[in-house]
This record gives structure tokens, C-alpha cells and sequence, in this order.
């Protein structure tokens, strides 16, 4: 099968070598010429050191389009839009695979929401506690899928160290994606704070309510927040050191400010525009999200780190479950 | 209120510090007289580096449990049953608080279970990610109490850094506090495999079904392996620095035997216990609990640890979720 990625960041590079691990024929979307040039002819890929690309990419994104049977999105959602409108014919595509996380700030809209936008083809989100670094390290990793051609997908991505298990809900699994993005920037908070566990644990558990209270009112169904692609990537954003909305959140916790944290580090830490739209969101429908209002405090209203996670302690004492 | 602390091991004792500082009166029973000694003289707690004992000791039980309002139990679960055995007489005791997670292997009972053979007290547990470490130097924590009295108990508990909700789920708190240990060893057998985060939030999100499927044969309510002494817990054993259970499985990993463990630290790994009783119930009951099978397998049938971890990751691929 041919797969197209539109993006040669760090997961869509390592997804690409996993599907050239498992036999698919690839071609890479790379927006820079520099890029292309180093995958193809340097053979290197930036954002994952050390590791060798098994593909070849191009600047072309019409032509990579029209290679794929499968496309693959891979690229921060806030830019998704702007790149597709660039695609003028989808003629051969016969599925999407998005991997991207987020909601988009200007419109509020999930993944397949921009998609719809623009193509009804067949969709599909694989989401889960999946880093690429240690994907295209080759270390053992699993991974939810949900939408259409679930089947054939879980087949075609699986093998020895990345093991795909199917779920019926879309929505479930792209707000999780989305909103835990959110959740690692307070949880890097405590990490830059000073390590505490129990808080941290705490915080996380706390979060995992917030993620299911808001993404019901949106139709996503509570047991995909429990799932890998809820709990499991929930763990892995807030824990691992190569999450950068954990590292953002640690970072200004330590007295960097958003601008310097910015400036400082290239990638893009999606949490940081998804909670606008989250906050946007709550509002809107009434939805009481006190730790994604923290973080936007602390990110966009200047809010002192140590104030806003003792003001999350601080709310009245109740019965544990109330969603 | 008057409360006697059975147990001066890290809990017992950063949870009596945490009495004292809400005005309680306190009594702690230590089996050792060099512990009280140091305690009531030295003014040291040994598990506790650094932090002071603002309460007493006694090396007599029946003292204490005469002292008494509230009984606190933190000791391992398989010493509670030979030390409850020594105390005559109930009279003044009001209720019993317990802090002690696991199942006694000879009997396979929860610690209330336990409790009920020698009297019929009213009954309260309580659980979370609550690292004795961190609680004795303060730090924000938030755990869940369920059984008796729990409305008086959550006052009487709660203070700035320290949160208390209340469930009415016993059976699904006690279960979850025993099998969390059982998970962090397979943690710490990643960790010590090398530091995958990604096959480590895919393990524990294994391990949650696993324990909702055990809990729930056993009356256990599915929302409670959600909340803090669910999910909450998991985590911060499986993460945590602190955790004996997790440095367990790290150090099976790299290649200590288990009695090499155990002569070198100190300090009770209780999922080591509780395992074998896992085992024994879910053998008897029909329950398919792979990640708890290979704990045992590592810990008492030499079983290759990196073998244990790939098997997990070779199971057949299907749908997420099929509690």
C-alpha cells in the first residue's frame, strides 16, 4: 500500500519508517527544500537524532498526495488547514490517518472536523502513549485506532513493537489527544515546582476527570479516557522527558517566561493553543474545567505557578466521583 | 480525638505527624523498644530521614489500643493478623482506620477482612498516592477515604496539604491499594529494562483493566479504580522514586535475584506478597490476568524478565476495551 505523510516531524518521520519497516511504500511532505534534502540526500532527519530515514520526501505536497492511497496527517494542528488548502486534487486518496493532536484556535474544531473541511473521504485517528523517539527506536509501543477501514489499518501498521488495538470513538480519542496536552503542561508545573509525586498523581487523576467531563458534552464515550489513547497517553505526556508540553509547563514553573521558553526550544508544544480553545470551549458550554483554567492563567494572565496548583488544592471538599 | 497508630514504619508515622498537626492526640505502637526509644528520646523516626516525631511510642499494644478514640492499622498486611491477636480487650476503640494495602496470602483476605475475625468495629480505609515521604514533609495530597464514619474522618483528616474525599466503595479501594503494588514491579521491570515510556503508560493501562477486572469479581465499583486510590495510586507507584514496590522490579530487572533484593534494602515490597495471593484468586476464579501472572513468574519461576515484558506485548491483537 502507499502511504503519503504530510509532515516530517519527529512522529511523522518515525511513523514513516514504521511503515517502511512494515513493508508500505512511503513518500514524506516536507514544507522546507532543507528538509528534503537532508532526508533524502544526507540521509538524516532533524528532529530524530541519529536516526537513519527509510524513505524519501518531497516539497511537493500535491505529489505527495497524489502517490498515497493512504494520506497521513502528522503536522501541529493550527497549521493543518492552511497546508491542505494547497492540495487541489485527492483523486487517488482512499483513506486518511491523522496523527495530530489538538483543536484548532480559530475555529474550535477538532482534526476531522478542519478534514471535513475540505474532503469526505474515509478517516481514521491513531492516538496512544506513542513518543517518537522510542517508536523509531524500535521500542515497544501501543496505539488506539478509530474511524473508518479500522480493520485493514490495524493490520497494516502492527508488528513486533507497535501494536495497534481498535475503538469505535473518534471524538473520544481526538479530545483526549487533545486535552492531554493541556493536563502535561500543569503537570510539568509540579515537575519544575519540585518533584512532588503525590501531587503529581493527584493532579493527573484530577485531570483525567476534566478530560471526560468535557469531551461527553461532545459525544465521546467515557471508556476511551480510560483507554490507551486517555489514561495511557494522559501518563506518558505528563511523565516522559521527551514530552515537550511537560517540559514547557517545568520550564515556566522555573521562571521562564512563554516568550523566552519559545524562543529557547524549536518544537511546537501543541497544549499551549489547544487550552485556548479548551478555555473558549468550557465557557461557552459550562463546562467547569479548573485545571486547564490554570494553565491558561499561567500561560496567557502572567498567574504565579505555585499559587495556581494551590488554588487547585484548595477547592471545597467533596465526594470523590462527580462527573 | 484520641488516635492510636499500630505500625511505626514511614506511614504510620508521617500519618501521625499529620494528626498532631490537626490538633489530634496521638499514640503510636512500635514493636521494637530501640524504635520507641528513638522516637520518644531521640525525637527520630528511621524511615523517615530527617523528619521529627511530633507524637509518642509504645512498645505496648494493649496501651494504645486503650488510648484509642480511632485505631489506625499501618503495618505489612501479613503481620496484622499475629498482631491484632495480642490485643484483649476493644472497649474504648470506636473505629478502625486502615492505611495497610494487600492481601494476606495464607487466607487471601482483604484487610478488612482480616479485621472483621477479631472484632466489629466500625471500619474506614484509606487510600491514594500518598508517598509517606512527601506527606511527612508536607507536600499537597489528595487521597480517598470509604467505609464508616467517613464524614467526621474527612474533617478530621484534612488540612492544607493534605485532601481527603469519600467514597462508599471498601471492597474497590481495598483492591486497588493491593494490586497497584503487584503493577509497579512490572513497572519497575521496564524501568530496569531501560526507560521505555511508552511500553511503560501501555503496561499500566493494561494493568488498570486488570485490576478492574479482578476488583469487579469481587463487588468492586468500576468508577473507584478511576479516582485516587485507583488510576492515582498507579501511578505514583509506578513513577515514583519513593516507591519500594517499583525499585523492586527495577532491580529484578538488572539482574538482582529476588532474595539479593531483599537482603539488600530495608524495607517491605508488599506486592511481592500480595501477588502470590493474585495469583492463587484469579487461578480460582477464572480470571485472565497476564501482566500479574508474569510478575509471579519473574519474582518466583526465574522467568526472564525482558521475556515476561515481550510475551505481554505478543498477546493477540483486538478491540481496546473488552472488560
Amino acid at each position: 500500500m502507499k502511504f503519503g505523510v504530510i509532515g516530517a516531524g519527529s512522529w511523522g518521520c518515525a511513523f514513516a519508517n514504521l511503515l517502511v519497516d512494515n513493508g508500505q511504500d512511503v513518500l514524506v511532505w516536507a514544507r522546507r527544500k532543507e528538509v528534503v534534502f537532508e532526508i533524502n540526500v544526507l540521509k538524516k532527519i532533524s528532529y530524530l537524532n541519529g536516526i537513519r530515514p527509510k524513505f524519501n520526501a518531497s516539497d511537493n505536497i500535491q505529489e505527495v498526495v497524489d502517490f498515497s492511497d493512504y494520506l497521513v496527517i502528522a503536522i501541529p494542528v493550527q497549521f493543518i488547514r492552511e497546508n491542505l488548502s494547497k492540495i487541489k486534487y485527492w483523486d487517488n486518496v482512499k483513506g486518511i490517518v491523522n496523527l495530530s493532536k489538538g483543536l484548532e484556535i480559530k475555529t474550535l474544531k477538532r482534526v476531522s472536523e478542519i478534514i471535513r473541511d475540505f474532503v469526505s473521504i474515509p478517516y481514521t485517528v491513531l492516538s496512544g502513549p506513542s513518543h517518537a523517539e522510542e517508536v523509531a527506536e524500535n521500542i515497544p509501543t501501543a496505539v488506539t485506532i478509530a474511524g473508518e477501514n479500522v480493520e485493514e489499518l490495524q493490520i497494516l501498521f502492527s508488528n513486533d513493537y507497535f501494536r495497534v488495538y481498535t475503538s469505535d470513538d473518534v471524538v473520544g480519542i481526538e479530545i483526549s489527544g487533545a486535552l492531554k496536552n493541556v493536563m502535561a503542561i500543569a503537570a510539568g508545573v509540579l515537575d519544575g515546582l519540585g518533584g512532588w509525586d503525590n501531587s503529581k498523581a493527584a493532579l493527573m487523576t484530577r485531570a483525567l476527570y476534566e478530560m471526560i467531563k468535557f469531551g461527553k458534552i461532545f459525544g465521546a464515550q467515557e471508556k476511551t479516557f480510560f483507554g490507551l489513547s486517555g489514561v495511557g497517553d494522559l501518563m506518558v505526556t505528563c511523565n516522559s522527558r521527551h514530552s515537550r508540553n511537560r517540559l514547557l509547563g517545568e520550564l515556566i514553573a522555573k521562571g521562564q517566561t512563554l516568550e523566552e521558553v519559545m524562543k529557547n526550544t524549536k518544537m511546537v508544544a501543541e497544549g499551549m493553543y489547544t487550552v485556548k480553545a479548551v478555555v473558549e470551549l468550557s465557557l461557552k458550554r459550562g463546562i467547569d474545567m479548573p485545571i486547564s483554567s490554570e494553565v491558561f492563567k499561567i500561560l496567557y494572565a502572567n498567574k504565579n505557578p505555585r499559587l495556581s496548583m494551590l488554588d487547585l488544592m484548595r477547592r471545597p471538599l467533596k465526594e470523590e466521583w462527580y462527573i
